[in-house]
């Protein structure tokens, strides 16, 4: 068994808000992570996949065709985009790195299959003092 | 003349648009970069301040005074903010990278001033990708 | 189960160094790490956390509460100190990499408990070189 | 059991590369990867051991031992050398970054065995955007 | 007068050889470096460009043209290439990275004037521990 | 003019103190910095030098000489030292960043000639977030 992480970047926009609580109690609960006007991070996004060696190629997966996999499901819809207003597989979710890993773990379970490997790892970095990590 | 610099990083959320153009205009010159809906970064900042090394403490500035000027000039103003809408140093002023290193300097020369020491250098990361510095 | 880490930092002084022996066996085993009059280092600390998200928040544990208990339980007791004569959860023990790591666990793990998560794993750099993990 | 951690770097020329096919072959599967004139890489390696620690020491092993063998068995044989045409370990094998980590398991094992530790993880990153791991 | 880098990366084989010397005097001169069968790198280079800011966009230069410009005129020529055989502007000239740096600096002065902009410096990094700039 | 920079990192103990100022003031100036038992540091230190390129050899100045001369004139003093305590050339000076920088300069100024060179600048850097420069 071998893992391959390909790490890509994108930027966003969000806001940690529960539509259920008004502003003070988001203000309480998310501090200044609840502005309503938004803010926004440069996101590190590692996928790291496992499997075996192809002894045809010696790749687990060819990096290219992963990297166009995330590229597809997961840049393209969030990159220089508002994560709360824009992003489908965000919908009705709260838009914390926890939150994000799960969700990008989804987009990306099915398509690292077809490229013959198995999903290993989700980690998102917000800030260089936080990230997340999300094995399924 | 020594040189000394205080690396500080705030996030927050903005769009390159001009008002006085359509959405149409924004798209084709700014790209996605103004997306209505917003985007945001981790921006890492650098102040450089120069002077002479004051012999009875050996610091040219006490780096604590100069990271609380940074604070409550720029980043209280900056951190986790909406730029085009929030920040009253920037309005009127495309938040590009380079207004953004120009406004930061309008912000820090004064108060660097008082410090005892000159503003050398605004440098202001947007990504790991690209930065802007101005000297004045 | 999701994972979250929260990155923190302290520079502290340091000498590998056994009572037991003499300085010229100190020497020997631990060569210039055991120079009696001390060096230092930028240590950076990864706190990993596990455990569910909580629906209502998004989040496994609030990153303010966890960095404010890892600078009560650590960093005020690690930074800008002696780690040999000034650290009470590191008395008798060599301050290695690998020791610090563990007694960091010990530090937190009740801690971490009291914030509805448990403690995943520690982790310490010394250099850019090195780091140690523990897991419990 | 405590984990510690080694980082090398070393920087080599390589081509991936199937001589049973032709050059086409090899430019349709590895792209400009296959350039018959070579290119390289700046490669960071990680060696992670885990045991005990020593109560005498405080180490699980003296990372000047950890890093020597990691020199002998590893560095000497692959810092700037060819890994195609140079590299004994690496015979009649694609010098991917899969294969790479997996050969330097195989190079490491016995002589960390010998310092009294276990060889936990090979990770060797071949570029800031991928990495390989091998946990044998 | 506002400067503005643009960083972007390659990766290369290459030999520091002079072709008037023998094997034995290059390897004197140069060491490891020489190794007939080459090494290589994964360059980092930063184009800073300087002059005012537009009003009318608040760039000093489009960044995506920029890019544009590095990819055609230095990137495509360079990254997976062997920059002693493959690499036009770079015949006959040693591949030090003070060269480099000259070379990349020809390459770029004309296309950064046609952006509306100065060349300002050509940094690029061969490793971690070393870097060349060049101001023209 | 072509400028060489090369990188070393060096880990020392030290304490801002003035000994003409009993321990009280010096806590008021240098607040923890100025812990009795000492604090210490992982220390960035980045030579820059300065002439023309050897069209012999493509250098500016051979790394490796550069990198002795580093070695011998400031690594060898400083790493793991206390440099309030140890080291020679920080003889009756406040071991701040400032005055490190210089000092290192005045080490550094007469080698770097006999190397043919020009010293440039010397950037120390204490923490990730503050470094000093100094140019003569």
């Amino acid at each position: 068994m071998i893992y391959i992480t390909r790490r890509e970047t994108f930027n966003a926009a969000h806001r940690l808000f529960k539509p259920q609580w008004d502003d003070e109690k988001n203000l309480q609960v998310f501090g200044k992570c609840s502005n309503p006007n938004w803010h926004g991070h440069n996101y590190v996004l590692y996928v790291s996949v496992k499997g075996e060696v192809d002894p045809e190629t010696g790749f687990l997966v060819n990096l290219k065709q992963l990297s166009q996999a995330i590229k597809t499901e997961v840049l393209e819809k969030l990159d220089h985009k508002n994560i709360n207003l824009e992003v489908d597989f965000m919908k009705n979710t709260i838009p914390s790195t926890e939150n994000l890993a799960i969700a990008i773990w989804n987009q990306l379970q099915e398509p690292v299959k077809q490229l013959g490997a198995q999903l290993h790892c989700i980690k998102i970095s917000e800030t260089e003092n936080n990230f997340a990590e999300y094995y399924g």
